[in-house]
């Protein structure tokens, strides 16, 4: 395993251009009809053709059989060892609702939940009350001040919200009041190191100003938290590649993940064609690209095949643009395997496929899973993309002498 | 590298079940007469037709090139790293014996050797004495009594036996005494901690005495220890995996090592037949069967290409029987190759066949070492088995949100 140590020695900056697109979710399983996954059934040309020309090859996110979330598949994209870069449950929240965390903000995920008489829990979802009635009560807790902490509190989905406390010199390392399990009380809220007293004591305090405020609100009637966690300090792309990086990106979720490794996220539109323009119109500015295609993964989620196939077609028709424009290294890839018939992501190892100028080429003429286990970049982790990308930019120096 | 503690975190129990059948030394060398190695000779429609529907590859047990003994072997297979869990040498001859160690027990692997008078060692092996002479031998030295530590000693074969030391408070921390060389006097054992100085003072003890028992039986006139170590605490399968394992093995090593990592293990004949029915009998009652054919290992030990043929044909008969049953998911490997060729272990990669419901298939539809090159597991570690076969059976919970 290369460290970001050794990458940031050897890498140089240059004037070559390099486009990762992700499509989002992007393996598949066979159609049990067919035989063929989503990827196989799509009509592809213009991906097949690219494969043709360029090296391709399967990844595996994080490691064989470890289902990846969208965050540690990202970061492995982007070069990061997902395992040891972690991100903070109640960070991951916050960037998934595009909520503008500031570096000294602890962020907690929530759960509207239901409590009996006694302060037991009894169901720690609250019978998944609407996002429209989440969204209500969150107004009644969002805007306390505690002991002059100002306590944010926003909507996520369902029973789901955010709570962010801004104030100085909060420090993120205290215990979950989430029991994880029914039956029993919350769990109190204790500091795990010495300066973290005074985070759990707020915390404590705005858990039992919500308890009063949401009595009236069954099944609703209490919060529970987890998470704690302040945004981590990464190392920025930039400065471990060298490069000038930017994110196209229709979802909050990989724009806030984009913004969390230094990349800089550029307005854009909601259909595929809009992302792709957007890369066009900003191809003088940046060197390096990060384009994700979200459809796949939410059609794959859905267990909804025909859906997943049709986007990648979508996919397949905006490719020429971007050829057109003949960036140094395109790489075609995603961030885990979401098949349709699993109807979540998945450990199967995800198609990529590289072009560049300086690749070597395979036998590969279609950009497929099968196809792809016989390509010339073999099974690999996806840390080791980015290096390899660089590479072909023409990016990186001589290791040793 | 994936660690257990991860793979801890996002393991579930669940209903469905996996079996791991392990063909001992599976992987071969072509018989230069035929061009073809001891599995790909055998006629195996079954494996081939699990192969067809599964996926396949070739795993590495310890890393290429590196030549697996059998507990390292078994231990990539179960998940362990070889490499950083380690089983002492007088324990791993204890656990080969079926010896019942306690977790006090101080095991050390014992060579009966020759001494010349002035007491040099002029042969570290005593001429290869024969298993029942130095079953002779290891009777005049059992049983006795040591500062109050009992001290059990059992023959291996030819000059090999264990010691085994019981009694309270002992620490294996001692060096050796086998200076691996002749022409010089055995090592004085030293403690190699504070702790360790009674174990070192006791086993002294034992030489010595033995070394007056032996006077008049050369060319075994002496004994040479090494290994001194106890039984290590791995954490369980169990523990990691949330399984309910066992183990059904008619050799005590595999046995032993099934013990070690906290798999239950099964009474069973000695026929391939026999294990495979005693898997269907107590199908019911655990959600992870090891396997071990041992037939296969032995052949290619000796030499006999044409057994581990037949051996392996026998296994391929006995299939059926175990996918009437239905397991959620069948991994089919072995723990290192043996090729006949080379009579003896060795480092090539070995064939591996993963089927299950959600397996990707790829186009390999025959389970040789030659196809298996082209599989979609492509070529990886062996401690990847593991968690791949608890995906495959929708035992793993997503890494990160």
């Amino acid at each position: 395993m290369i460290s970001l140590d050794l990458i940031k020695e050897i890498a140089r900056s240059s004037p070559t251009r390099i486009v990762l697109l992700v499509i989002d979710g992007l393996g598949g399983l066979p159609n049990p009809e067919t035989g063929k996954t989503e990827l196989e059934t799509a009509n592809t040309p213009n991906l097949d053709k690219l494969a043709t020309k360029g090296v391709c090859g399967l990844i595996d996110p994080v490691s064989p059989g470890i289902i990846p979330g969208s965050a540690p598949g990202h970061l492995a994209l982007f070069g990061y060892n997902p395992v040891s870069f972690n991100i903070g449950r109640g960070v991951l929240e916050a960037i998934g609702i595009d909520f503008d965390l500031k570096p000294e903000d602890v962020a907690a995920r929530g759960n509207f939940c239901t409590a009996d008489e006694t302060g037991l829990v009894t169901d720690r979802r609250a019978g998944r009350i609407s996002t429209q009635r989440c969204t209500e009560l969150c107004q009644l807790l969002d805007g306390l001040v505690i002991e002059g902490v100002k306590v944010f509190v926003c909507p996520v989905r369902e029973h789901r919200f955010i709570v962010v406390f801004r104030g100085e010199g909060l420090t993120a390392n205290i215990s979950d009041s989430d029991p994880q399990q029914t039956g029993v009380a919350p769990r109190v809220i204790t500091a795990q190191s010495l300066e973290a007293g005074r985070m759990a004591s707020i915390a404590s305090q705005f858990i039992a100003q919500a308890r009063t405020t949401l009595t009236e609100h069954h099944p609703a009637n209490m919060v529970l938290l987890r998470g704690f966690s302040k945004q981590p300090h990464f190392p920025t792309m930039g400065e471990i590649y060298k490069l000038k990086p930017s994110a196209i990106a229709s979802y909050p979720m990989y724009r806030g993940l984009a913004k969390l490794v230094g990349m800089e996220v550029l307005e854009t539109g909601t259909t595929i064609e809009d992302e792709f323009a957007t890369l066009k119109q900003n191809y003088t500015n940046y060197d390096f690209f990060f384009l994700h295609i979200k459809g796949t993964d939410s059609a794959g989620e859905d267990g909804n095949f025909d859906r997943k196939v049709k986007i990648i077609e979508q996919v397949d028709k905006a490719l020429p643009s971007l050829i057109s424009i003949e960036p140094d290294v395109i790489v075609v890839t995603g961030d885990h395997s979401t098949p349709a018939l699993l109807k979540g992501h998945s450990w199967h190892p995800v198609p990529i496929l590289l072009y560049s100028k300086w690749c070597r080429p395979d036998r590969v003429s279609q950009f497929s899973e099968s196809a792809c286990i016989l390509g010339g970049l073999g099974r690999f982790p996806a840390t080791q993309i980015m290096p390899l990308a660089m590479a072909n930019a023409l990016k990186l120096t001589k290791f040793g002498a």
